[in-house]
């Protein structure tokens, strides 16, 4: 599935924004979640967030290319982008999601 | 050589502290620098910074627990903490250090 536009591609990735959106613990959660439940639809993630607020953490995730959204219906699945950012920087993602917090 | 004041024991390390001290350009630049020459002062590794602006990056990575400073005369030593850090998020340094940007 292509990147929708707020997605960076691949070989576009930034590594201090790709830290800088996983150095926040609401957005380590949605990290380890997406990882954990491929397809799982924004509410289900975040379903005690105000809506500003998680819009805010869906689009520090987008657009640094960790997070991929396909919206189905009403919906958005949440798909996280390990294989691209794995290629990238090996080993960041199985480190973060494996850490103690 | 025991922690100063203002860096935390390996126990105490916070991953998303960890991430937002290394999801900064100069501080990755800083980190590198350390871990290819142990023990380089200050003034060798931010030559060309403003004073206040590279304090502000010391204290960040002193107070992640990324750096230890060791005072000598009036410079300070670097020492990255890459055991502690290796212990506490096995690979994580190892992939940022290891990572394009």
């Amino acid at each position: 599935m292509p990147p929708q536009p707020s997605e960076p591609d691949a070989a576009d990735l930034d590594l201090p924004r790709v830290l800088r959106a996983l150095a926040d613990p609401v957005r380590l959660d949605i990290v380890r979640y997406a990882h954990a439940h491929p397809g799982a639809p924004c509410s289900t993630i975040l379903a005690d967030v105000p809506k500003s607020t998680a819009s805010h953490h869906w689009r520090v995730l987008r657009e640094a290319g960790l997070l991929h959204q396909e919206p189905a219906g009403r919906q958005k699945l949440n798909h996280l982008r390990k294989a691209e950012v794995d290629t990238a920087y090996p080993g960041l993602l199985d480190a973060v999601l494996a850490g103690r917090e």
